[in-house]
């Protein structure tokens, strides 16, 4: 079975010239089929900022209103889509920038109001597998914003960690699938204040330990529940960690029960 | 041997929601492979209007500073391009958005300062015919905005008309190829002032003849000159037309000599 591997990247990498030169270069070296998938709220952010939109956000959400949706279209599929393929393709890597609109690759619906109306957030549907197959045997590398479709010609805003999931979710029966998510923290860390409490492995029964001692704080649970999910539909490991974590190997593997 | 239509639009029609989801319709409805190509010059200049950056213009050619590339790049690759990728995806189009720097698939370099330096302003080298054409194979309908790259990590911003010109010469040899270049006239006018004073047919001797009358205007001819070097280049046909000329079938069309 051939490897793919899905790099998810988010935070300060992208606001840091150093840091996504270094972690492209070593994008570009690794072996197998290779997707990468970015958000760009800060950049979103800034922009909307520089326009006297406010951007408005609940319990760490955004919601995206119409003017908010222009901007994180702008943002996400012009502004970083393209200058990350840009760099790859400089890196002698065949880059193919794409939002989940083209090639109709993933389909998702307006997010249902219940107590909080985000917006055009997009909550996904289905990714066409068969579709994405055909380009990573193409030999092209998909680099996903983080935005999708409805098919019925509205963009939404939609989470890069959950698109990075779907995709290694439905890639899985393909391919033997790693997904790695790039942040701010240099992995799931003991301490929130020491970057050297990094927990290496996590599977099932730790966490369900760490959860209970109330090591792990809530803001990772919800990443982390994601990360089991994921691997209980056949993605094969998750990773969490910094640029310089993950590149060194001292970052937080997520794995089943060994 | 298998037709493929260019389509570029740019002026007015991307402006107006009547027009686009007209021409749109057409798009769809036509036989063969299809490709489209947008520009977007209107709405950079209203976004780096409010973000208070003055877009310079030389002789109606765009001075592209690095400022007015992070702009274009915003407009043309996410909020145009992504918004006609979802409006053909509901129209069942498997449309697929790229920019030249998406698979490579047309290289530029830097404009050459002579008298004037355009900036990040890019002149075409290569089409990369054989990714495109594996593309439009696997059934995807190519959306090109008018950004290239030179390989080395840098967007280069570039005339819409002149990436459909690059497609279309590079695509010949493979294909029956059409190029309908939709703007806001409806065709070469006699009289610029009269919208009824279409030119039917273009070819090289009327052409000669008219130019040499003084019929047809400056700002025509270099439009024209480029058409027919298409057409010298194996293009079948070249179109000239607004919206509803060209769907009307009452556009010009530039041929060789009959």
């Amino acid at each position: 079975m051939k490897q793919l591997k899905i790099l998810k990247i988010g935070g300060k990498v992208l606001e840091s010239e150093q840091q996504l030169n270094d972690l492209l270069d070593a994008f570009v070296s690794w072996d197998g089929w290779k997707i990468l998938v970015h958000g760009g709220g800060k950049a979103a952010t800034k922009l909307a900022t520089q326009l006297g939109i406010k951007a408005q956000m609940i319990d760490g959400r955004r919601i995206t209103d119409e003017a908010m949706l222009e901007i994180v279209t702008m943002v996400y599929a012009g502004q970083i889509n393209k200058k990350i393929v840009a760099e790859l393709q400089k890196r002698n890597c065949n880059a193919l920038g794409l939002s989940g609109a083209d090639g109709n690759l993933i389909k998702a619906h307006k997010r249902v109001v219940r107590t909080i109306d985000y917006g055009y957030a997009g909550d996904i549907d289905a990714v066409d597998t068969e579709r994405l197959t055909q380009l990573l045997e193409l030999g092209f590398t998909p680099v996903f914003c983080a935005l999708t479709h409805d098919g019925n010609g509205q963009i939404l805003n939609t989470n890069a960690d959950t698109i990075s999931s779907a995709l290694g979710v439905a890639l899985a029966p393909y391919y033997q699938t790693e997904i790695l998510y790039c942040f701010d923290k240099a992995g799931v860390l003991t301490n929130p204040k020491e970057e050297d409490s990094v927990i290496p492995e996590l599977h099932p029964d730790n966490f369900e330990s760490y959860k209970q001692r109330g090591i792990i704080s809530d803001g990772m649970i919800a990443k982390l529940e994601n990360a089991f999910a994921a691997i209980d539909q056949q993605v094969d490991r998750v990773r969490l960690g910094s640029v310089y974590s993950l590149l060194n190997n001292s970052d937080t593997k997520i794995v089943k029960n060994s």
